[in-house]
């Protein structure tokens, strides 16, 4: 019987397994950063009503250039960024990989403030680059020092800022990001998918875009829209870092559906956003309430909240596993990650954790 | 004003310009091997429907697995192909992008037999890989002998074969491919997007798979399922190959609706090859009448034709699109590419040629 390792597949794939969180279907999912939320009703109707409008002809290719779709994420971003300066992808995972293609790729780097999130190494040897991770500064943030000390010894390609960052949920200031963008010869990206829930919404480095043609926003829809489901990633630069991905996309790389379901998504985030609120809420309250149970979470500005001071992360996971909660193990010592979840399913959470606390 | 050359893109990218067909609205669209028919209203109903049932849901992430949408595939295959032997992407260009990022890359190299689809180039480029073009026979055939040969001379990792072959029609006999899959130590993928516009469908390399671990077959749902517009693209293979195109997939690469659409398409396979069968018919009807009127089109399998003896393919392109017609001009000297479209397309084509045809 043939098996992978008969297959003459790429030296260093060789021993590796799939990129995966496992898929379990539990009452209260807190382990990917999803939405918590369904789509609602309203918005449901209006994108199955796009989508109908659509459908039939799907024979034809989509537009490759998505002009309808570039317009609407430019009218939703604002700080004066246009059409020209947007480009997107199935989810950011996506848009980060055609990041990489143009500008970076065999020979070049990427450098990451560790920990961060997991998909990053695996973009950069998808590209055939090796990965640079330095280590954050205390408490898991980055200050414009260590930025410029980073840069100035790796001499990186591309440095890709995650903020608000996962899994540690902490944001990275805009005079750190500018300093970055000043030190770089190469490639600035600032990974904004949770940007939607940062404590203030206008502390964003689209504001930097018009000094930077080298800085690059990354956003998402999976999270703010609750379209994890939908795989749509998107980001704003200088029209020149477009015109470059377009060189590396696959020709009509984002179906008519895809177009279709995001255009109408967005003419509804007033009520997208108004859910994101509520979803800040829970966030605050997990980490009042934890710290009262005498766990150590780390300020948020995400959907989730990485919480310190668990004994033993394994044991709790498990133990939150069999009360119907599944959370996420990221492999950070005396830490588990918690998404915020509904008001019922964090009062779930903070009723086990209540439970399960340090003595 | 920063432009494309003022930023830091790959060396090798420097000069390109981004892969793409005009998108000119015009009457006949018969430049990109599209399928004539808009999606038949039942099935975009069955289509809405689900992608209605899924919507809310969106804001979780998809089955990664897509476990539904590979048993539709592998049912609808038939010749007793299995879930686990199915891989899916979006739209068949993402497929063989997978397969080059597993057993390609940089250092490796990706043969075919020339001319063929343009994309295969940039994918082994996009990788990093080398592309080692390798002439058809005389009226762009390809015969065991010239397979032998052509892998023992440059012995390649990867082997594509497109059959029906874009922009040719012409198709490879299994023969030949079970030829290639004997000699070449690497992988053979038999490209059959165009496999249900066979003269004699029963001619598939699915028949082959159960004796060849390292032989692909990649099939689109652009073409026969008039679904160009939704982006789905598959293959089959042995499992351990699967195995090897999750390592390199971005995780969730498959959108919900993109899943539920082609799980509902695929349920009306009998009526959407019925639609198949009208344009065989309608391109057999051009082959014939094309060469009455003194032109040479080659043979064709697919769902389009390559005509030879057109004087100037420039003028007669130009002077087609005067009468609201779009075709393609492949740079094959003296030809031009015409996709077969309903009969009054067709019958509009024919009147044009007639009154442009040679002396």
């Amino acid at each position: 019987m043939t098996s992978l390792d008969d297959l003459p597949i790429r030296d260093d794939l060789r021993g590796l397994t799939p990129y995966g969180a496992p898929q379990l279907e539990v009452p209260v999912r807190l382990n990917v950063n999803e939405n918590a939320y369904r789509v609602p009703e309203e918005v449901a109707l209006d994108i199955v009503q796009e989508v109908a409008r659509a459908l039939p002809d799907a024979n034809r290719y989509p537009d490759r250039e998505f002009d309808e779709l570039r317009r609407s994420f430019a009218h939703y971003l604002g700080h004066d960024v246009t059409p020209e300066q947007i480009w997107a992808g199935n989810g950011s995972n996506e848009v980060l990989q055609h990041v990489l293609q143009a500008f970076g790729g065999p020979g070049r780097t990427l450098l990451s403030f560790t920990p961060t999130y997991s998909m990053y190494p695996l973009l950069a040897q998808g590209v055939g680059m090796r990965w640079v991770p330095v280590p954050r500064d205390e408490g898991f943030t980055v200050g414009p020092d260590t930025v410029r000390a980073a840069i100035a010894e790796h001499d990186p390609d591309v440095v890709f800022l995650c903020s608000p960052n996962n899994p540690t949920g902490t944001a990275i200031d805009l005079e750190t990001i500018e300093a970055a963008a000043d030190a770089a010869r190469g490639i600035v990206l600032v990974d904004e998918a949770y940007a939607e829930f940062a404590r203030d919404r206008e502390q964003t480095a689209l504001t930097l875009l018009d000094r930077h043609p080298r800085l690059l926003v990354s956003r998402t829809m999976s999270k703010a829209f609750a379209f994890a489901g939908m795989r749509v990633g998107y980001l704003a630069a200088h029209p020149a870092v477009i015109d470059a991905l377009r060189l590396v996309r696959l020709p009509y790389h984002l179906s008519a559906i895809t177009q279709a379901a995001a255009v109408a998504a967005l003419r509804h985030s007033d009520v997208m956003l108004s859910r994101v609120d509520d979803l800040r809420a829970q966030r605050d309250r997990m980490v009042e309430e934890l710290s009262r149970l005498g766990y150590r979470p780390y300020p948020s500005d995400a959907n989730f909240v990485l919480v310190a001071g668990v004994d033993d992360p394994q044991a709790t996971f498990r133990a939150l596993l069999d009360r119907g909660i599944l959370v996420r193990d990221v492999g950070l010592p005396g830490t588990l990650r918690i998404t915020a979840g509904t008001r019922a399913e964090t009062s779930a959470l903070l009723a086990a954790m209540a439970e399960l606390r340090p003595e």
